[in-house]
């Protein structure tokens, strides 16, 4: 009982870091940064940092923990895995609309692509995900996959989920310290620079320590064992995985 | 046996990157910033980049796994103990001589300090370094502290050490990230833009590159459970601590 209310403490944490950070990485593009538009230009761009923060970071760390709920694990796994994996879908979904965002705007401007470390981090985890999401689906979803299988892959499915989850985290603060340094530059057009820290930077270093925030929560939630669904073979899901169908 | 010899090729992996990071960043500074001075100019920031990886991610890095070794399961972990803490205490002092650096270098060229998000990060991760050093010393090696102490500190403090360590990953990211940002610009004395991906920004991506895999490997040998060292208590730990000094 007292693991689950410390479950739930984290959770609700969770949850009101994942509101905080689209509140926040939404407010700065609206309101420092212009707005959002598909004309490949600079608003074209602010798409980038939103759907970042909303697919890799928001989606993502919420679908990773989904199975961590107490709540369900009396119940059928399968409705939970479809919303794993749908989230997971409309969080690559995000990422690579919010890569398109940023190779259109580049190329409408003549700016080179994938030169930072920024996007080199970036376009390595995408794919990263990318495979994952298919690997995962191939795996857990398709109902012909054996369960040896399942079980062979299942560590490090977990394991690359949690990787990828950091990676995500290096590359947003990576993008969001990047984009300050491009835009809040001495002498234009009265720009505060980004050493004088101006509200607008403010505004985003907090979106970055709320994001570094968040992350931790998340990979607190993951690494706590009491936290993790019993399965069958376990000792607490010997009793119910004569009831449930659990795979 | 087998899980063994995975062990040691990850921990052979964890030592060759170690060195490729060191070579790397002292290259990139020697090579391409200017090399080292105490200067308060470019070639005193230039310690800062190596001082960082040396420090909060190699020797760090390497300190994190010492009691992995199954080499030191059957010693007396004292040695160990020593050696981990002494090599974070240098790691330590590594970090606050890069601090001073970058303070230093700011403050002869009247640059705002602590005004970037990698800069943000990078006095947490340190200021977290250094109280989980004081907490780690005061609850494990005061020969005084009791036991039911350090059974209750010690979850969160291999969880907490994780955490700066993943904390020490992004500041390093970011901040190679920042460097290239600022040194690699358009028309500055015939410079090639980072944009173009001269040889400099290869080099140093590579090395963020290499940091990154460096973190993978030790967050994977922290993260596997049949690597911990066997401790009083635990099943293989029974027999062992009959005969060795655990604590």
């Amino acid at each position: 009982m007292k693991a689950t209310v410390a479950f739930y403490a984290a959770y609700l944490l969770c949850l009101v870091l994942s509101v905080v950070c689209v509140v926040l990485v939404v407010h700065w593009n609206a309101s420092y940064r212009g707005g959002f538009a598909w004309d490949h230009g600079a608003k074209q761009f602010n798409w980038h940092p939103v759907l970042m923060v909303l697919g890799l970071v928001v989606l993502y760390g919420n679908a990773a923990v989904v199975y961590r709920i107490p709540l369900t694990w009396g119940q059928n796994k399968q409705p939970w895995k479809l919303l794993h994996a749908g989230l997971l879908l409309l969080s690559l979904l995000f990422v690579v609309v919010g890569l398109c965002a940023v190779f259109d705007f580049h190329n409408a401007n003549n700016t080179p692509n994938l030169y930072s470390l920024h996007s080199w981090v970036g376009i390595a985890t995408t794919a990263l995900f990318a495979a994952q999401w298919a690997a995962g689906f191939g795996t857990f979803l398709l109902p012909w996959s054996p369960m040896a299988l399942r079980v062979l892959v299942k560590p490090t499915h977990v394991w690359m989920g949690a990787i990828i989850f950091v990676l995500s985290i290096v590359s947003c603060i990576s993008g969001i310290n990047e984009k300050l340094l491009f835009v809040l530059k001495k002498n234009t057009n009265g720009t505060v620079p980004y050493a004088k820290l101006p509200p607008e930077a403010v505004l985003a270093n907090t979106l970055g320590v709320v994001i570094m925030a968040f992350g931790l929560v998340v990979l607190k939630i993951l690494a706590n064992q009491t936290w993790r669904r019993p399965e069958p073979g376990s000792e607490a899901g010997e009793y119910r995985s004569l009831m449930t169908d659990e795979s």
